[in-house]
This record gives C-alpha cells, structure tokens and sequence, in this order.
C-alpha cells in the first residue's frame, strides 16, 4: 500500500494516522456548490465555457453515482475535452468499499440523483462583488453542517470529504485573504497555465469592499469572499472531530480555506485530520500546498501517487501535463481505498482506463483524438 | 434483551434473524412524506388539526435531530395533546449507537435540518380524487430510491426503515386495495377509535376512478392510491437487498403496503426482512397486523414490549390506550438498538421519560395535566 503514498508534509504524524485508520469504518462524503466567481471568463476551466461551470457540480454527482449525467448531455470536461476527476473517484469507488453521500450546500442545479440537502444552501455570488453568500447564510450553513457531521458520525471511524465547486481556489483564495494570510499565488488551479493574477484582482475587488467595514467577523468574510461549499466542509469537520471520527480532507490548496475557517472556531483537530490529496498538487510548480496550509494550521499532507504518464488515453495523460491535478476528493479517495481496502494504484489505474473506455464507447468524450 | 421483543409472527425465521444482526452494523433512515390526504378531516390525529398533519414530517425531523422544532413553535401533538413517537425514537437514538438519515420523499415544508432529498420528491395528492402522485412521478421515485439504497449499503449489514407520513394508513390502505389483497378493515390507527368506515370510503372514491382504466400498472395504482413515502421504502428494500443488505421495516399496518408494491418487483426477501414494530399494533384490537402481511408476503413480525403504564406522564400513559401505537420507527428502532447495543427496555423507558420531562420544561407539551 505505502509505495503508493507520497508522505508529502509531516510524514511521522502523517504515517500515525495512516496506521490508525487501517480497516477502519470510513464513509466518504463529496460537497458540491456553486459560486458565480466561476462564471468570470478565465476563472476555471471546470466546464466546457465558463457558464458551463455552474452545471459542473452537479453533473459530477450524477455520474459518480450513474456512471452517466440526467442534468446535461455529458459529463464534465475542460474547454480542451479532458474529463473531470470524477471519472477517477467513480472507478475507486467501484472497486473500494467505501459507502458514500452527496452533500448539497448550494449547487446551481440539483443533481438528479439523491443528494443530502443543507436546508440554507445557496448559490454563492460574485465575490469581485463581496456577495459571498447572502448575510446570515454562512452561520446557518455552519451549524446546519456541523449538525449532520454529529448526526452520520456514530459507528463511524473516518470521513473522506471532497468537493466539486468550480472557481473553488479563487474563492477559497479569498477567504484565506480575508482571514489574514498571505496566500496570494499559493493556490493551485484546474489548468497548467495558473491565473494568479486574475484570482489576485477578482479577491481585490471584493476585499475593496469588505475593508470598508470597521470590524470583519468570520461570518463576514466568508459572505464578501467565500463560497458555500467551504464553509459546509469545516461544519462537517467540526461536527465530526466533536465525536471522536478522523477526517481526511480530500482536496488540494483550497482545503487551506476550510483550515482557515476552522481555526477561529477553536476545532482540535491535532493528530485527527489529514490532507489527503493528489501527486499533481504537491508536485504542483504553479502553487504551494505546503507553504500554505503550514502557515495556517500545521496538518500533515498525503498524497496518492497516480501515474497515467503512459495511459493510452490522450484525456488522462493530459493529466500529468497539469491538467485537472484534483477534484471530487480524487486524491483523498485513493489514499483511504488503498489504505483502508489494500486497493493497489495498478487497481485503481486500470479500474480508471476501463472506466474511460466505457465513456468513450458511449460517445461522452470528445476530445480524445485530438492531437494539441 | 429477548424478553422485550414479542415475536408475532413467524417465531423461528424471526429469531434467526435477530440472531444474525447481532453486532452488526447498522443504519436508520427515516423517511417522511406528505400526502394531501391527512387533511381529510378525521383521517389522521398525527397533529393537532387536520391541516396540521402537513408540517409533521418535518417537525418530527427537525425534532429528532435537534431536540427541538424549528419550522414551528411545538413537536407534533395530537389534538388531544399526546406526543409524537419521535419522542420514543429519539430517546432511543440518544443512548443507541447507530448512526441515521432523513430521507424527503415529498415533504409539504422542507425539515430545517440536512435531509437527503429524493430528486422527484413530491407531497401526494388526495386519494379519493385518484391524485396520489402525479404521473410518472412514482417509477422515478421508485429508481432514485433504489439508487440510494445500493449507495450507502456498503459496510452495512442492516437497516431500519421508519416512516412519518400523516394518513399514511389511509394511503397504504389504498395501494393494497388497489393492488388486489383484501385490506379492507385490518390497518391500524393512530388513535383508538379506528375510522374504518371513513378510510374505506376515501379510498373507495379514488379506485372507482382507478376502475375506468382498462390496464393498470404498479405506478398507476400508486399514482392513483398512494403516496411518496411507501413507493420510497419500496425502492430503498431493493437497492439494499440487492447489495445483501438486511432489512427492518420499522412500522406497523402500512408496511404492508411495503410489501405489495414489492411483489411485482420481484425483489427476493425471504430471510432478509422482517417487520420490527410496537406492541401496541400487533395487540392493537382494531387492526390485524398478522392477517394483512401474511396475505401479502409471509415475512416475520416482531414487535417491542415498551409499557407505559405506570408513567407518570397523562402523554405516555395514554398510549397503553391506543393513542399513536407507532411512528417515526420506534418500534423497530428500540428492537434494532436491543439486538444490537444491548439496549434495555429499562433503559429506553428510563430515558423516554427524560427526554419526556426535557420536553415539558422547554413548555413544549400542552396536554400534559389534562384529565380526560
């Protein structure tokens, strides 16, 4: 199992908690939400166009779970053609026995497959903006989160928590920013070619307008530069660390922003919450998962070793050209079905080639071919 | 833990059964729907008046989590002012270890807490118009719950179903009739005097219009004389039993409803159901749970000894009178936390009338220190 873990941030804490979890009772749960900030041309490349990046999440659901989309025609891919990492965790998920659960925090569309629902969800806004999340939302979404973390936590060791929200580094960028860190160009992207410069301008403009106000409370700075979905993750943490259950969080820089939410929440989360994310982060020349999340709170870093540098298919060695990198708790997903069920990286690498194959003859992938 | 569960029915398979899931691991889902039928004015006394009936689905979630109601000031009473059974339910929840889920099949008021949503979910019609569901709505349900039974089956090995649908009776009733078994007289109510002849009359209405059609599928009768919440339970029994899941309907008279709509399904559950309710339903005198399940489909029954007759509380005692019987799971839920947590009946009496007096200190019982 460990040659497939690259131990890539405080590997003797990182190595305990692995030992720890071993044929442990894990459940995985995948946030899904939207945020308008994804619709800023040049934002994210999580949709065919940038409006596209608003059915991405839910689509990315029904697929995990269908193997196809109801919402829309096909499954999510960047402008190029290359396949949202949820084809990834679907063919983890299909070899691991792993159960797991949809949260909806403020998806643009509801999935067409059954979805655990935050009762004050929402549709985040432009955070150019400041419209975050509307006033008031963010301090429900938390508590409605950390209620259902406390709630499915019973009989229960470990929770694997991903996340399918395009223009998630930007907003995720903005909430570090506006928490106090200086995370400008630490954030990672879905493309090869990382934005800094416009995910720096479109946080500017929002924090313009926050720093108007003369006290910023957490709540404030999530509703000017935040998103639904972060803010749900840390409840669920919270929810889940208060009853003893250990949390890897599945996804790249931006699980930065979700450590920066719980940290004035006073969660200790010391020795019970990892990282857990993929080799295309950490190995990242455009972002900076260590420097970031060291400078908020000192959690160790895992990330499961995929190679499909000698993949047949075009759309997944795009991949180790710096595309995708992670999403839908890929990285996260692999690390706990190869600890957890012993499911090897050659396992989990043909389970996503046959996969492939499956949504090729099915027509869903148009790129591959290409020859860019 | 034997001497508090009654085995009605089937003594031998029943036994078997709970020898199986002893130390096993576990799952509740509770299911909530509503149908315009409860407001049928004496239809249902599951709230205080009959339109009240709509927001008691949500009300008995929003309390079962919480311990206190949010889309409205009080728990769901009788408009006598007794109790609903999620007082027994959470009590019992409270002390069990065994984590649950809410699953909206078509609540009238979305519970304020995180729910899994059906995609098709949709309130029921009035039966006696032949309005149930609106067309097409029931073989969608019938698949998404079906779905979400095969994803969260993984690293379980049973679950309990429970229910909380006002006029659920009524509506099971209906889909029975409708599916050809001679229900007529044996479901049971939810207060002591039984309207037999008001719920024949209801469903009568409905299925003289079912009776124009020449052809009638499973969804037409269930479009016709049903509701979200049975065809639900329905689809979540296959997707778990296909998994090798082994199955708790947590309820009384109207899982035979259940089990009609199962039938044509085909779905094999010999040896890996059973229906795990109270002893107030199978010792009910104005119902027949054992001659209505087994002219449907031989399945045992097992019930749990609660006793309130020596409490100190009007709200219980008077369910040793026929006042509620079951609901919102209770039986099947205290049997699944005695085989499995080694739950006392002492114990789950001992903590109803805690959570009882909570309840009362928070002025949340109005019918307590009347003396009729």
């Amino acid at each position: 199992m460990s040659k497939n873990i690259i131990f890539a941030y405080r590997d003797k804490e990182a190595k305990e908690f692995i030992n720890n979890i071993r044929s442990s009772r894990a459940l995985a749960l995948y946030v899904i939400g939207s945020t308008l900030t994804s619709t800023i041309p040049g934002i994210s490349i999580a949709g065919a166009s940038p409006s596209a990046t608003l059915y991405t999440p839910s689509l990315d659901m029904e697929y995990l779970i269908l193997g196809r989309t109801l919402s829309r025609n096909t499954i999510p891919i960047t402008p190029e053609g290359i396949p949202t990492p949820a084809v990834i965790t679907r063919a983890i998920l299909k070899i691991a026995n792993i159960p797991y659960l949809i949260i909806n925090a403020g998806s643009y569309l509801e999935p067409k497959v059954p979805s655990i629902v935050l009762p004050s969800r929402r549709v985040g806004g432009l955070i150019s903006k400041c419209e975050g999340l509307a006033k008031g939302v963010a301090s429900k979404i938390l508590k409605e989160s950390e209620i259902l973390g406390k709630t499915i936590s019973k009989g229960i060791d470990v929770v694997i928590i991903g996340e399918s929200i395009p223009g998630g580094t930007t907003t995720a960028l903005g909430i570090m920013v506006g928490l106090g860190y200086k995370a400008w160009g630490l954030v990672s992207s879905s493309g090869p070619r990382n934005p800094h410069k416009l995910k720096e301008r479109v946080v500017r403009e929002g924090l313009k307008v926050l720093n108007k106000k003369l006290k910023k409370s957490l709540f404030d700075v999530i509703e000017c530069l935040g998103d639904p979905v972060h803010i749900s993750i840390a409840g669920l943490v919270k929810g889940l660390i208060s009853n003893g259950v250990k949390v890897i969080l599945a996804g790249g820089t931006q699980m930065g922003a979700v450590l920066a939410i719980l940290k004035p929440l006073n969660t200790k989360i010391k020795g019970k919450l990892v990282i857990g994310t993929t080799k295309w982060i950490v190995r990242d020349n455009s972002s900076d998962i260590i420097k970031l999340i060291s400078m908020i709170y000192d959690v160790p870093i895992i990330a499961f070793n995929f190679d499909f540098s000698k993949s047949k298919y075009w759309g997944l060695r795009y991949y180790e050209k710096g595309y995708v990198k992670e999403g839908v708790g890929a990285g996260g997903t692999a690390i706990a079905a190869s600890v957890i069920n012993d499911v090897s990286a050659e396992d989990i690498i043909r389970e996503v080639h046959e996969e492939y194959s499956r949504l090729l003859s099915m027509g869903g992938l148009h790129g591959e071919g290409k020859t860019y």
